[in-house]
């Protein structure tokens, strides 16, 4: 028998299916998708029932008789020459005339802009000639211009996403802004309609709230997608919204500050203040109108739960404000361990993730899953071997299933693979349930120009984010046995470093993950180096702390006894260097790839592994703490390895512990109250492994991706 | 009977040798050497006799009585980190102080600064403790410090490498400052007397002038070399000329304008207003003083030549002054075919290259040449492969070796490689003495911040500067059928892009040979945006016109097609794109590296290679013009090939033309007036090519590394 925590998509017409697999899984809710329905025989048969609700989208006809309240964006034209003195730009040219139309509206051409891009003045000589939809511009000859405007969205973008990947032919949804008065009036409304008439509705699943992230796409089928951001706030803005910020704040913003020379506010640039106060703004909106709605859920009796993905933005589970929404669950659909931890963390009552893949014929990126070719059950197994190691440092109440289970009959290895997921699922949370897994030092602080905000991601899944140093070590650190806080600059300068015994500073220089100009700030160098000085272990990894103008590249190149020349150094001699013997801390699967112009600050740098005859892992003492340089760093398991032993010994001195496995292929969660040690296999090999637990030792033989529990004294 | 125009090292106790030598490879004159003596045998068998001479060094005695009078230069101490309110800097620590000692004079102090690196502040509270040789500073907690210091220099730097090189062990020779007056009066006077010694000296070589490049040693053998900068004026400061330049320009410099946070001013870097005002004023000052020196040798009746290496700087062949020294001769030794060229070009009345291998026992970097596992005679046909498709490019009247006969008596294979090499070297003169050879279209114009002042160079040799990828295309450009102007932003401002076809700007972004910071000039950009618009070619290569703060990183990524992503479009869509088959463009032997994140910035650039996933060449039509982008140059025969497909293409449309050779290993000069075609191998494996010359083909079967001069109608 099943514990009842686990939520089956249902399918009209599917009701044998339905039923039989909600009693194998030991489901206790059944849900319905977008697309599908639940027949009576299915909400009938006892189960709790979880319905899915996008609440901006589905009021095309309302939308259509109030076309003020669709939502909008800025955008900004690709640059194009002057060869004259005139230059015409036809302001849709570039964009996908099926997701935007023009705001030329009064009140929305106050905020367009059009700029000068050679000499990065904004030009005030141009008109807007709305029949041709054409800017007419005075121009300097052989300079580029670009127009940022206003433009309505009139294509909900996932469901235009959904269109376009699984060939729909369905009308085009539109979204309505919940910022303008009267929509919020009519959505509530609606809402209380809708409540009322689903009486069998136990939990109201919000498919996100009101603002998906930033999706630009783009007129030409070579270059269709211009711009995703799943963190920018690209797609909240609005006159009436931007003048009430104006009201609010004290100063206005325009077009450039969200459109930057074209460049856009991706979530990996450093933000500015500016955008910090528009976010806080929009999120401020958010909670408030959301909490109205949930309020209308727990009127009816009925639950709410959030699904964290889509139309999150302006939801932020992490900004300290989540328990003002007054949701009773969250979701989180779950590639890989960090958004496990992501979901985790977050404080609401009950977590739930929803396993990959969907119940889609096709997949991420267009791969075949439930579809000719498509291996379902391999792939539920490689998501589960990720979110697996995750789950087992820190609880997750409930799982489920998204999409047409009718998808699943033909695949019996997916049904088989999801039998051993639920089981292990259930497991695992028995463990949690009677204690938390050990964890060791040291305790880890993550320094980024986000800071908690973006605790556990960097912004969106791992496979747009790939390019990011920071998420393979979030990745890695998921399902490794040491507490993480993520710090902001600010955090540091207020003491925050004191908390944690290692600091992880990583990624490209400029990046928000490395800090960027956060690095300008003297204070935080200082404070920084007083730390390590003191006994702190400060890891760098890619171009950490990276700021220009200084006389380092990278600002804690003293304490890391590394820098990187970016060509100021190549008339200057190098620090010869022998490579340290350390075969107990460097698995012998690791490799690195050619590094940047690594080069040692003095002869004190201990130099542990090389490429390219240039320093690719480094450690130097520096006072009573160390400085320790990586020049990549990759989700893989020798990567993984190589960081818990780096852990280890900064903190301990030695690599080995109690709980931590010896093979690398493996991994170990020690549930002292339990009594139970987890050994999982991340491979799909067999593996002999064991670990030390106070005095003695465990051993264990584990098939290709298996758990073991085994009891421990 | 050879020609007469060689230059033979003698010796004295190898009269024999010496005189067959000469004879054998047509010397008319015979020289001396640093460490080695002519006998009277020697100087009265006929020939003409060069004496070498280093103005500034052989002056021990009288410099130890006016020790005001030795060189100096500024050095900066590694950065100190304050861990409390005090710190002491002991300024030497990090110095060879066998080359440096330090100038705590009360007009040196005047210049010393101490620097807060943290803060990028100077520090005014500060004492020098002259008996510790520290400062003392008052200090910010966590904060580094550097001591910015005048130093003299007690070790001539030519002198001091040979010693360590060739373990010397002589007296560590002083070199002297002409810029004291009582040290000019006196230099003039010893200088009289030299020439009235030497009635049989018919040519004083200057072994350079007054001042060496900069090339500071440390005090930990695991980085002796500091920093090496051939073209760097560091080592030319002294109080006196610093206080001079403020009469003069009006403005002072501080320690801080030549050290730069302990970077220096590498040549590699844009030069400031003030390091070229430096420049200026330093050159004036040796060229007059110089000019002095050369009016006594031809008082004398001796004639003057000049070599350009070792001490210099200051002397500038190409600033448009070099015929006010009154030279006879440059000359210029030559491990490449960039520096035949830029030897060529300087308006001297004779030209003269020294041959590589020098008749050293030790060669570059320490390889053995005339000691036990030297080969001699390979690596002067290696150098002599280099020099000579050069060579066919642009007249070089002499040629000649340098070091110490004698050894050359255990290589026989180096006396035969001489033999043949000399006989080239001949025949080619032969060539030129008739005629200059074909010059096809396109002009190319070669665009950094330093323009025609670093015509045919960036800074020293190949091997010290092959990090930067323009001396890689230089030293291809050297054997090409093409004419070739430098060109500064100055210059294309002032319209000089309508003098050429193309304009190749190449370089790491940031260095002196991309441009770095000149590219912020918008006019720049206009100026070079008409010129491709109207016609020109822009070939850009690695990270040309890239500045930070634009709408694009590359400046000119309208003109190319292309830009780099550095980060800000991470969360772009890139524009897809098919590689065109471009196999008469592209050698087959061709292969890039993983280039930079090269992105198209449109559907219409053409991308003829790809290396993992991103375009490392592209062609982009830009009005009547166009952008080409190389994401690398390697100086290789398959590159050297395709950079001449792409000029030949970008200007007549085709990848053939008269007196181009089809394969790619050999290479073709014509000679109209000498009715003469010169196929040359520049491989070691025997070649079939053929070029055609006005409507005829001519073929050709060559043996490894030959030459073949054949006739034409």
């Amino acid at each position: 028998m099943r514990k009842g925590n686990f939520t089956l998509p249902g399918e009209a017409g599917y009701e044998k299916l339905t039923l039989d697999l909600a009693q194998r899984w030991g489901a206790d809710v059944i849900r319905d998708c977008d697309g599908t329905k639940l027949s009576d025989e299915i909400l009938q048969a006892g189960y709790g029932v979880y319905s899915t609700i996008c609440p901006i989208r589905e009021h095309n006809e309302w939308i259509r008789r109030n076309p003020e309240s669709r939502q909008q964006t800025f955008l900004c034209t690709q640059p194009r020459l002057a060869d004259g003195n005139r230059l015409s730009i036809a302001v849709m040219k570039d964009f996908f005339d099926e997701q935007f139309t023009v705001n030329d509206t009064q009140s929305a051409m106050r905020y367009w802009q059009v700029y000068d891009r050679t000499n990065n003045q904004e030009v005030k000589n141009w008109t807007w000639n709305s029949e041709q939809g054409t800017a007419e511009i005075q121009t300097t000859p052989w300079h580029e211009y670009t127009v940022s405007f206003l433009a309505w969205r009139i294509w909900e973008e996932i469901s235009m996403y959904n269109h376009v990947t699984n060939d729909w032919n369905k009308e085009h949804l539109l979204q309505l802004n919940p910022y303008l008065l009267h929509a919020q009036a009519y959505l509530r409304e609606w809402f209380v309609d809708w409540c009322d008439q689903h009486p069998e509705t136990t939990v109201v699943r919000f498919t996100s709230l009101f603002y998906n992230f930033a999706w630009i796409w783009g007129s030409n089928e070579c270059n269709r997608n211009l711009f995703t951001d799943w963190a920018s706030y690209d797609f909240t803005v609005s006159p009436e919204a931007l003048d009430d910020f104006e009201t609010k704040y004290g100063y206005a913003l325009c077009a450039e500050d969200f459109v930057r020379q074209g460049k856009y506010n991706a979530t990996h640039r450093v933000p500015s203040q500016k955008k910090r106060d528009w976010m806080a703004f929009i999120s401020a909106f958010v909670r408030c109108y959301a909490r109205s709605l949930v309020d209308i859920v727990h009127k009816a009796g009925k639950q709410a739960y959030v699904f964290y993905d889509d139309s999150w933005v302006g939801l932020e589970p992490y900004d300290g404000h989540f328990e003002e929404y007054g949701f009773d669950g969250m979701i989180k659909c779950v590639f890989s361990g960090f958004e496990v931890r992501l979901c985790a963390g977050v404080p609401a009552k009950t977590h739930e993730i929803r396993f990959h893949p969907y119940l889609f014929p096709v997949g991420l990126g267009g791969a075949p899953t439930f579809s000719k070719g498509g291996k379902p059950g391999r792939d539920a197994f490689n998501y589960w071997v990720s979110a697996r190691r995750a789950l087992l440092r820190q609880k997750i109440e409930r799982a489920g299933l998204g999409g047409y289970l009718h998808l699943v009959e033909e695949y019996p290895d997916f049904v088989e693979a999801m039998d051993l997921i639920v089981d292990e699922f259930d497991r695992i949370g028995d463990l949690h349930d009677i204690g938390a897994p050990h964890v060791l030092k040291p305790t880890i602080g993550i320094l980024t120009a986000w800071g908690s905000l973006r605790t556990w991601t960097l912004s969106g899944h791992f496979h747009e984010t790939h390019m990011h140093v920071l998420i393979h070590i979030l990745e890695s650190l998921s399902g490794l046995p040491f507490e993480v806080k993520f710090l902001s600059f600010e955090d540091v300068k207020n003491g925050a470093a004191a908390d944690v015994d290692v600091i992880i500073n990583a990624g490209k220089a400029g990046s928000a993950w490395s800090g960027g100009e956060c690095w300008q700030d003297d204070q935080v160098v200082e404070t920084l180096t007083e730390w390590v000085h003191g006994g702190g272990v400060f890891i760098g990894v890619g171009e950490p702390s990276a700021a220009a103008g200084h006389h380092t590249a990278l600002r804690m190149a003293h304490v890391l006894g590394v820098d990187i020349d970016y060509g100021e150094g190549d008339c200057h001699g190098r620090w010869s260097y022998e490579v340290a013997d350390e075969n107990k801390l460097i698995p012998s699967q690791l490799t690195f790839d050619q590094p940047l112009e690594t080069v040692l600050t003095g002869p004190n740098t201990v130099v542990l592994a090389e490429a390219c005859n240039h320093p690719v892992l480094t450690v130097h003492d520096f006072g009573a703490g160390k400085g320790i340089y990586l020049s990549q760093f990759k989700h893989e398991q020798a990567f993984t390895k190589l960081l818990t032993n780096l852990l280890l010994q900064a903190s301990t001195g030695q690599t080995q512990a109690d709980g931590i496995a010896e093979n690398l292929y493996t991994e170990c969660a020690v549930y002292p109250q339990a009594k139970k040690l987890a050994f999982i296999n991340n491979s799909d090999q067999p593996q002999v492994t064991a670990c030390d637990w106070q005095g003695k030792r465990y051993e264990a033989s584990l098939k290709p991706y298996e758990m073991q529990l085994i009891n421990i004294e």
